[in-house]
């Protein structure tokens, strides 16, 4: 995973734009948001179920950089004040922070539509059918029926009642989509079979729940530095979580099942399948 | 206008997604940003240039939808608190006035993801290679080197001198780069000479020049009501705008040019090109 995390640091270096002028503060906050930090989780899943399928990396590098463009944005918008309102993201000031609000709004915009300009790049799939068809299931997943509804549904967490289906719904929504587009999308450049696809999206779906799990659980028993971010936010803020409904040892127990039934997943492929294999594992044993 | 006005109306209603739940809100606020109000200057051009190469109206209608969801998101967000702190938009309360600040990011959030989504539908074109070409285009108008910059150019106006030249790049990011797109999509569509490209490219460039200077004129002298925003607001804030450096007379005079030009890029088109003729002369003389 680092060296994937190093190779997609490198990519997003080389790919997003710098620019002179009044509106450089705008180039600077994409950057700053974008690069020297985070596990890069999204980009490896791409990369690494790409890899079953023998899809070149070049390509799978740059699916992955747009995806991880979506992951940044979103994260740019989370933190703003009139949502999460938080100061610290990879152990650096938020983009608000370290700009303004309105720049922050305006790189994560800025972000998001960047990504779609990257899938859509002919050096991404020669094929533009494919290059449609990663675009339209971005579309879904990052939406208002993928990511952004998840947002929503976070954000008014004490309109509902916390159950493990609100829950587990929340966290399809707000991770889940776009983990299981970053899964599917190595699938996709291959035009794999739609048993491999449905074994990519059992897989995605599975391993994001239980890397959320996890999260949560840091979350609570993390220490701030460690993490790169404020600790206990969470629990503070009443949001919904698993950890929240079960209690950290049920929830580590329902962890740690998500993360086999994810692997099970995983049958039908080969050794090339190993590190997927590996962080399943990861998601749950891991302690940042 | 009015009637293509009406057909965008129809056909934002009918494509813009409702859900019931906790995130019934975000659906809400998209379609009380999107529905009921506003020229559609952008799709009404998509429509007119489209029918200029017999593009099918279906077909346009969607694209249209698709600049239009850019340009409501690109209002919400720059209506924000952080940004503009405009209240009133189109005679309503603006989004985050309606529901809140977070509801309006995400909406805005949504509206662009949303309008990915429109054009790569396969009824959009049935040929993938038209349509990842007006995706790519679209990334470019809309992103950080065309509509954002163009924001973030804006908000840092104290930052330059404002110059005719300063301020006419500035109006082409913000709100050019947009509208060249809107009259280029009924060409890409058709697949359309360089040479008929490069009219609508220029028609477009100098039309909405002349809009937004009639526009600023508008802003100085209109009255609340007649436009449905807050009205003298630039002055107030000190905005780059060729009225500010040419002063009420002379900034008529040039829009008044603009819209010539606007309508020569035109000769090499029939009768069919009436419709976009009378626009030119519209943008200039109009009193809302």
């Amino acid at each position: 995973m680092q060296a994937a995390a190093g190779e997609i640091e490198a990519a997003l270096d080389m790919l997003l734009p710098r620019q002179p002028g009044p509106e450089a503060p705008l180039f600077e906050a994409m950057r700053h948001a974008a690069l020297g930090g985070g596990k890069r989780l999204r980009p490896f899943l791409t990369i690494q179920c790409g890899r079953l399928f023998d899809v070149g990396m070049a390509q799978l590098r740059q699916v992955g950089s747009a995806i991880e463009c979506v992951h940044v944005y979103s994260l740019v918008h989370d933190d703003l004040p009139a949502m999460d309102n938080d100061d610290l993201r990879h152990g650096k000031p938020t983009v608000h922070c370290a700009f303004d609000e309105a720049t922050a709004i305006l790189a994560g915009d800025a972000l998001l539509t960047f990504a779609f300009g990257l899938l859509v790049r002919p050096d991404t799939h020669a094929d533009p059918f494919v290059r449609c068809e990663l675009i339209a299931r971005l579309a879904a997943a990052a939406g208002a029926r993928g990511m952004v509804g998840g947002q929503m549904m976070d954000l008014r967490a004490d309109t509902y009642d916390h159950t493990i289906e609100t829950v587990t719904r929340l966290q399809r929504l707000k991770t889940g989509a776009l983990i299981a587009f970053a899964c599917e999308a190595g699938g996709l450049m291959a035009k794999a079979s739609p048993r491999a696809m449905s074994a990519l999206n059992g897989f995605a779906h599975d391993l994001g729940l239980a890397f959320q799990i996890t999260d949560d659980l840091l979350d609570v028993n993390g220490e701030e530095g460690r993490m790169g971010k404020a600790a206990r936010k969470d629990k503070g803020a009443g949001k919904a979580t698993v950890v929240e409904i079960l209690g950290p040892e049920r929830a580590r127990d329902q962890a740690r099942r998500l993360a086999a039934q994810a692997m099970h997943h995983l049958d039908l492929f080969d050794e090339r399948a190993d590190l997927l294999r590996a962080v399943a594992e990861f998601a749950v044993e891991r302690d940042h």
